[in-house]
């Protein structure tokens, strides 16, 4: 492939500057796929609690590129003989694409509408698009490949690590940017370092040992912001509106409920039919558009979560124990004596997390541990070395809460 | 006024923190009101140049009230004299709320359509509004104060030029904030000095001397900011496109055109007719929902132009002296043989500014000019002592660029 | 006492401004016992591994001054009644000045020396010096009060605690200082958060427990702290030389060596009998300059480790688990085969650190815990809740290391 | 050349990491002459006014040649014909021995003891040294070529102004320093944007006309640094403080006044007769233990001159216009009747400096001036096209005081 004449840059708060040098991955950002990711929020509705957090997946998705670039140009500098040069372009385009398929709000919402956004980046890459146009250009097989990435189905795996690991491009950089615009300091690590111990070794990335540490900083970091942001109550109040929201309008739409405002693509949505060219059709503002429209909904269940969300009336909580369960029966009555159904009022809600996992043997691991390699050539897993990182593993992040609105019930 | 229980903060990437002490500007925050900012961008449509601009007004509102806290505050603990104490919470209410009449894009917006954000923030201060009753409850007249501050013609002059003069809470807030996110660093000056060395002074906010070398600086980072930032071309191209999209909607409504999407408040929009509860149902999430419609829309112009927006398909530029005409009848001719109509494919744009206005004798001067505050207790109006300032009086920012369609016409 | 009729401030890089309002304080900064702290460095010889580590105990000083005068007028805002309000003198006294008694080196050199910068602090503020002077114009047992701090001894205990505790002013500053000066950023943790949630109770200073987790970021960065850079393996070597030059230069005196250069207070401190006036001589410059002397020392072994310190010709390091001993035997045969003396040329280092001690009923505690207050008055030892502190509890930082000259000795 | 096996780093608060890849250049760093700018603070007495101005000598250079390696990295990344390729080694070798002739505080002592840092940088390059000799290793005319560069006098041109024009990588890089160790943030600029944008062309260093505004923000952070910091009256206090003890000390050894403390090779630098060798005996650690020596020297100049500089009892300044003398027979006579000699205790002292010299035509340029290359290969010198340039030519900074020993003398 050839490069572009002149570099191009986007300016980015993170990185300082992305470069983009293969015309491939400039065509790619232009295709009106990768335009639409900056209508979805990184965060979700994050942005009620940090209001800094407006940043999109456009953003990010370039981050993600960016680290990759640079950790192969560092593989390609060094001459690394483990490192397959043929896959570089395969690697740039997943990273840059593996969050093509994400929905409005999708990690709220996919718990309820059972979607995957990463079964959704492929059925994009693959299906009619132009994203599917401009990687056919590179060969046929180019979209089969890169989905085959983004899908964890790749061979070299040494590829999918990049993207996808329990050290990967894809977290790097989310930890850097949620920290940059949330303004909160505990997602800092030293990216640099990291970068510059990583090494291709048999088939996998690993750290030289003597970057033990700053990968130790990287989890704390990690562990740091589950518990900061991405678990911030809050925030976890108004995933869990906006999940009501959209299983009510999910049982009017079966109840055969007349929606004063139902714009397609919302009914194949809510029935679960839709098709890409439908699915590119949701982003943030529309779902928002929507949730503002059904304010004035004649039902009066879905109208008050609503206008919850919208204005930010957000349910209350009270911190459980992980095994206390709140009193059922006496939490049910006092919602039905306020005229409220109990399934769109309460929720007790548990939020789990183990920062990092370790290898376990006869496990099947979801993802893949950190090596450490040692001058010999010897790789340990890090949890092995670490009493930090070992604290991170057998003590998961597990939080419970109960959710209620109090402007309509009194808990005590 | 009481002060809260226990002090609230806002997370934020610029100032840190946001301390809230007042039961009145929590309450205030938490209006419909004023939580519509949060869909409403700091910078338009600047985001399709820097992705990382994706910040509301509604945290730089926070913003320019925390700023505007710190100088009372530290006129508070200083004991000045000349500061009139009790207009600390008009002023306080003031810089939270003189953003509350952004519109959708509302800086690009305003031209075509004739609206006024600072009128807007008047009328939902004062008209049947969650604000307006949040207000009153500090007095009957509170309101009609407040909205006094914001349109400029309160008395003591002094609470205005806190919110509103060439150094005032406002630009300082927007000139870190919009440095922050968009992550060029030009817009960065030190504003702890800048806070310490302001003082009030027969009713004017005026600087110590020794303070004249920050003010140089934070007026140079306005100057670039406008040049790198503001004025930036990729960014006028979209407001152009934007703007052309409003006209042909205004123009197609005129002429009686059948839209297939024409969701109240739209057609008042379009009209000019917008109660204020129908404004505030426009949000950037409303507007962006109708430019995605209007792409099916049967109008080629406004469909067309729909798409160049959404999928960010924006018109080209070649810059033109500030006293150049392009050949418009070529232009013209070419744009037709096209098949496209000139008044909506093509735009000669100038782009003016003066990043500081000196005070010139004999006239009304549109914004108060900077005085700094000798040992002896006189004033000197700044461009008076530093070259730098008066370099950026004399010459100020005139840029002009011709936009058209470069994927339609092609210029030579 | 009076304040300053105008503050004063210092600029600082990490806290940006340093504010001085007690003419008290302004005084103290003035004598000429402080001033010397401008030629003691912060970090020893960390400079020869971290270039940036140039920062003086004069600038960490005024740092652990500015966080103290930031909590105590935190307290003093809110109005806590725990807080004995008479006592603000005294800490703000003790904070600035509780390094005072610091020399050259004084880490690296205590161990050689039996010197304590501690009580040389107390003895110079008791002593006949300007420092005494100045506190002695607040009253005649000021002097010993701000010495009783210092030496943890004073009551009320809270005084001690806000400057000598597990989460005090000295350990908040020298980590965020070390972390700027040396450039990692692993000691960054969000102090304006652990500042505003200190609460004075009970005798003691505690942490609200929702501030739990920024807690653990400023422990896990002491932590990374530890092992990057206070424990770095080349920084020992340095200061592992420097021992050795002191340790023969005492000998020679002994011996009653004639050497060519021996400046007083170079024979008193030798010999261990040096006066306050003697001690306040003592400074980095002297000792440089003494060391660039010794290098023309006819003794071939003081003039040798003098070259290799000051040409920063250190020895190398070979890591050893912590039960590891090397093969003595071999080690001083080489040694002596090289024409070197074993006791000047080898060293077995053993660095050992526990981040955090948690308290343990029935021992003697040497450093106060860390407690949490939970909403209900109730006080909970930090590394009871968190994993994450118990892992820096439960496996404390053990390093172990030969040092040896490579250039002399080849070990295989 | 060969690479190092391994690329070596140090850790660096400005540009994160420093990049050592050639064993030319790694062995020139650990010369004992290159070990010596540890002992040279970059900012002289300026730690006097900032207290975090203790940065060296050293570190500054490992950042021009940091910076110098980026830059011509990017220029055979692109393989810009304009580039000698083979002046790669000359030009790094040269950005990191520019500063090696440097002496303590030179700059404020060199008009004393007319003294120039740069003939002594060739001195060394070309004497008796280890850098000499390391430099030889590379080819027997090396060293010439290097100190040549030094000097100003090497052809090609382009090599030379890589690190001494009015925009080369000398100036960037103390530009950023200066301002990250003082703690201002006037000092900064987009470093990574002007690297981009710098081009080779026709033998000289030229920047792409879009990096325009990038280049003023860069002046008028030069501009703001010499106010703000380079001029700060404090800092010029303690510099003339240090001359006049330089200055009674050679008139006291022309006089034979028995010195008690006179350690070689103070004799030699008092009398201009240094060797090399002597040279290199002088930092800033020998200085300062000769400066607290001399406090008890028997002439009451030397030692009460001493006393000041050592303790910070400054001279007092106060503020003349540019064309203002002071009443120098009341001056005079003030301090006689104090029984001091005004020759040493009266100083009326201009700073001028122009922050960026444009092209004259007609007059011989002492420095480069910056041209901007447009798209048709055009260059046009930087003040023809921005007036915030010109006013930095044409309104030099001219600072006037008058300093005395308020302490002795009272002006009224």
């Amino acid at each position: 492939m050839k490069r572009l004449e002149e570099e191009k840059v986007f300016k980015d708060p993170v990185h300082k500057y992305i470069y983009v040098q293969d015309p491939l991955i400039w065509d790619l950002i232009n295709t009106r796929e990768f335009q639409r990711l900056r209508r979805i929020r990184q965060l979700g509705t994050s942005y009620l609690t940090f209001h800094g957090a407006e940043h999109s997946r456009f953003s990010h998705s370039l981050g993600v590129y960016e680290i990759t670039r640079r950790i192969i140009s560092q593989f390609e500098r060094n001459g690394y003989t483990d490192w397959p040069a043929e896959e570089r372009l395969v690697c740039l385009s997943a990273a840059l694409l593996h969050d093509l398929g994400h929905g409005p709000f999708s990690h709220s919402i996919e718990p309820v509408m059972r979607m995957n956004h990463e079964q959704w980046s492929c059925r994009l890459i693959l299906g009619d698009t132009e994203v599917n146009r401009v990687l056919r250009e590179v060969s046929d097989d180019f979209p089969e490949r890169v989905a085959a990435v983004i899908a964890k189905t790749y061979e070299p795996e040494i590829a999918v690590s990049l993207i996808s690991s329990q050290l990967d491009a894809d977290r790097m950089d989310y930890l850097l940017r949620d920290a940059y615009f949330t303004g909160v300091n505990y997602g800092t690590f030293d990216l640099d370092r990291i970068l510059r111990l990583m090494r291709p070794h048999r088939g996998r990335i690993v750290i030289k040992s003597s970057g033990m540490h700053a990968v130790e900083d990287y989890l704390m970091s990690r562990y740091q912001m589950y518990i900061q942001v991405y678990f911030h109550p809050v925030t976890r109040s108004s995933e869990i509106v906006l999940q009501k929201i959209v299983r009510r309008a999910v049982q009017l739409m079966r109840d055969g409920y007349a929606f004063r405002f139902l714009l397609p693509p919302l009914p194949q949505w809510l029935q679960g039919t839709l098709t890409e060219a439908e699915y590119l059709r949701l982003d943030e503002s529309f779902l928002q558009t929507a949730i503002a429209e059904w304010c004035g909904e004649p039902d009066p269940v879905l109208s008050d979560l609503c206008r919850r969300f919208l204005h930010r009336r957000l349910f209350q909580y009270v911190p459980l124990r992980p095994d206390e369960e709140p009193d059922w029966d006496k939490l049910r009555r006092l919602c039905r004596e306020a005229g409220l159904d109990p399934a769109y009022y309460l929720e007790a809600d548990t939020l789990y997390a183990v920062p990092y996992e370790a290898y376990r043997p006869g496990e099947r691991n979801r993802r893949l541990p950190i090596f450490l390699l040692d001058q010999g050539g010897g790789l340990t897993e890090i949890s092995e070395c670490s009493a930090v990182v070992r604290s991170l593993c057998t003590a998961p992040i597990e939080l419970k809460h109960l959710y209620y609105p109090a402007d309509r019930i009194a808990l005590a």
